[in-house]
């Protein structure tokens, strides 16, 4: 049968296919680590909306899985494809097709990346605001397909704000446009919302038209604070959200993750503190908020640095970017988590990841994003996500309770993909994961884009 | 049959049943004009969770049908109740449970009026954005059903952007919750979306946890614009935007309205100009701002005003206040319209406007909300909303179809209803309509939230 399919595929997308092996081992994996079982049939390499729906023509008539792929850069092992499975990827449709000032929106094609978007976005004073970390590694539809988020996102929206409207390709190889190219409208169910963080498991994004805004500009001051304890920088942090202060950026991080980052640059920080706050502020009045930012620091006793010089600025926010490079430097197995807590419980959850890390004999170093809550704990680990020991499950099973019971989410921005999914009914209750189940059945009725994906299979 | 609901009605939730006679008769209508067939039942006055619960499992068991009614301002007839329907009002239900200034936000029931709960959120230092021109008149679950817009969101955001989760009473009686009570969360569909808009179709909002923004302090600078023609005002509103320039507020009057207005207040427009653009700024850089789009106007050949006291400003945007009042007084009936266009599309819509207004003998008279697009053209004519004349909806029917023509929407804002359910499937395109119908039937199979609205009932 997968015989018949790859000859139907053949015929009708020859030039499109790729059987390289390296290729589809690469598909295998994407950057959570996970691998898929097996090695897929194929690779599509679109070029065209047709070439979308011709794909999945054949492969809904064949039964044939298909696992859209994006740049690859999920950290939920959402876009890897195994056994029998066709990837889909959108990697060569990146063309801009609009770009109008005057409705402060674009329509581009899925497979372009973030930051090549936005360089040409500038020059026109415009910027798509949804900025992960990742930016620069990843695609639009993947941001869609998993309503990414980043280190903006508490003043300018997550993707789900910033996009207008969708064509995707059904299940069957239907065209389907939802959303509005207005920025109001409301004729009917938001079908596009519903779109947005669907994992590829409801429909291939093959054209999406943006809301954009006009570009940021002027000074963005930039504001290290090295603080005594984690509950006094959260602390802080929470003070200023309560101010009404908005910083553009207000990231995090425990001292564990600062001895990680001590450890790799050798710059020794321990002197300094215990918990680092990296804030910027940007728009007309970034000089001001910063000023009063920073005098808050300084009266719960923070050592701060303030600076407008692009230099300074860079090392400060350096801290904050070796954290990834540091970590992974251990030289062993880490797995990022992505919890959510009201922000008024941050340091409760931060205390709950010391205690963890203690009984399960864990590294466990935590960026976060102290504006939205959004934590990144990091667990490092003797082995191979591709085979995770127990023990570690149990620790991220653990965060996962902690979080929930606090008010808040096992994810955050990664999404739930394979690494997740079988948390996720634990979260959603039996009825809303029973509702999401009939609504992907309603979509994909033969189960074949991106099965197994967010929800396990029913034994 | 309807004997018995009722019955069961009385024995669960005996006094929160209601048959006064002119309440049962004002549930027939809403602020549309329109008239539901026959009278309602019964009105539960429910005033709990408990109690819609309770209301629905028994309207379920009997197939009786359930039309949930918030203020009843609605502008689509989406709350209208007639003939063996039973009225679910959420009107006592308006209680504030929670403002948290730390995680701005608040949890609220449905019943409490936008306007009532943004005067205790401001005593927080708090807002919730969302604005609709009548605040002081709906619920907070009813801009939710609806997606409210307003005069605010261009900058602040619809609804949606202001909702993090909610409970919802299913078709069944269970309670379901929806969304995160975290600024981010991605797990699986977001079916909170989906609910925001769903005009009562899907599920009863109990409760909502809504997203606050710190109160916007400061002077508010007005600026009234009286522009040679209407072209000139909506080039100007378009160079605002293109400049990155974002006015809180940004309101265009055309001829049309600004003669009825000039008729019902006694002040002469006319000799001033015959399109009039309404601006506020506010934030940091209000008085900046404030100043480059006076001057921008001025440039356009504009007759400026610009003040920061209270009372001049007042009297500015009393202009664009008066504009339904100066309608209604003509003492006709009128159809208000809520088309949207992407914005450098305005023109061409106000032109089609007169067009139309010129072929059928109809005086139109159209604000609008310049930064999204989305114009009220309000049309006038002898007879009532219960018995539209039918060249009356052959005119609305053309607006539609060049809305849809231009890259536009038929409802920016005020949703569908029974107003607009037989153009739905026009601009949504039947794959889209069958796949709105099909998440309908899903979550309510027996068909009995508010049957016949938004879709057409089946032939
Ligand atoms: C160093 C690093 C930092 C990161 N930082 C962040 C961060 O700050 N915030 C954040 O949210 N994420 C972050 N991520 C995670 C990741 O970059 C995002 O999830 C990103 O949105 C994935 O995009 P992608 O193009 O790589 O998608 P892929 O990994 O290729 O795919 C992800 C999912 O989207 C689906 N998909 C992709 N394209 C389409 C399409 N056109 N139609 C339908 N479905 C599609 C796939 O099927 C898969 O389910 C980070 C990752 C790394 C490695
Ligand atoms: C003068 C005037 C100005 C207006 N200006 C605007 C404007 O600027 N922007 C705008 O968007 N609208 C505007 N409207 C329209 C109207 O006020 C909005 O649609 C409003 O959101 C309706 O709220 P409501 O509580 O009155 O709802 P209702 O009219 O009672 O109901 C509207 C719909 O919501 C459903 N509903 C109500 N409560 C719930 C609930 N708890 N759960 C599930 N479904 C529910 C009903 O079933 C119905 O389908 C205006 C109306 C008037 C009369």
């Amino acid at each position: 049968m997968s015989d018949s399919v790859v000859t139907e595929l053949q015929a009708a997308l020859g030039p499109r296919l790729d059987f390289d092996e390296a290729a589809l081992e690469a598909c295998r994996t994407d950057r959570s680590g996970m691998y898929a079982t097996g090695r897929p049939l194929v690779i599509v390499r679109a070029e065209s909306i047709a070439d979308v729906q011709a794909t999945l023509r054949i492969a809904h008539a064949h039964g044939t899985p298909v696992v859209t792929r994006g740049a690859g850069s999920g950290l939920a092992g959402a876009a890897i494809a195994g056994d029998g499975e066709i990837v889909l990827s959108t990697e060569r449709m990146r063309k801009i097709h609009e770009i109008s000032v005057d409705n402060q929106l674009c329509v581009v094609e899925p497979g372009i990346l973030n930051g090549e978007l936005n360089a040409e976005l500038a020059k026109h004073g415009l910027w798509w605001a949804p900025d992960p970390a990742s930016k620069a590694i990843s695609s639009v539809g993947g941001n869609i397909a998993m309503n990414a988020g980043g280190l903006l996102c508490t003043k300018y929206g997550v993707t789900r704000e910033a996009v207008l409207a969708l064509k995707v390709v059904l299940a069957d190889g239907e065209l389907l446009e939802v959303g509005h190219r207005t920025v109001k409208g409301v004729t009917g169910y938001d079908l596009c919302a519903l779109m947005i963080g669907s994992e590829g498991t409801l429909g291939v994004i093959v054209e999406a038209t943006l809301q954009l805004r006009p570009l940021v500009t002027g000074v963005v001051p930039t504001i290290g604070c090295y603080f005594p304890s984690i509950a006094d920088a959260a602390a802080c942090s929470a003070e200023i959200t309560r101010r009404g202060l908005q910083p553009a950026i207000m990231e995090l991080l425990d001292r564990h993750m600062l001895r990680a980052i001590a450890n790799y640059t050798g710059i020794d920080f321990a002197s300094r503190g215990e918990a680092y706050l990296l804030i910027q502020t940007d728009g007309h009045a970034a000089l001001d908020e910063a000023e009063s930012i920073a005098a808050l620091a300084r009266e719960r006793g923070a050592d701060v640095e303030v600076t407008t010089d692009p230099e300074a600025a860079a090392s400060l926010v350096d801290v904050r970017r070796n954290g990834f490079l540091a970590v992974e430097a251990m030289g062993q197995a880490m797995l990022v988590e992505d919890v959510a807590v009201p922000r008024d419980r941050m340091v409760e959850m931060f205390d709950a990841l010391d205690d963890i890390a203690e009984r399960y004999g864990l590294f466990i170093a935590t960026p976060s994003h102290a504006g939205d809550g959004n934590l990144h704990p990091t667990i490092v680990f003797e082995g191979s996500l591709d085979d995770v020991p127990e023990h570690v499950w149990q620790a991220a099973s653990e965060m996962f309770t902690k979080a929930l019971e606090l008010g808040g989410t096992l994810s955050g921005e990664h999404g739930i993909g394979l690494l997740k999914r079988r948390w996720l009914g634990e979260e959603l209750g039996m009825r809303q994961y029973e509702l999401q189940q009939q609504i992907k059945r309603l979509f994909d009725p033969k189960d074949i884009l991106n099965p197994g994906k967010v929800f396990a299979p029913e034994q």
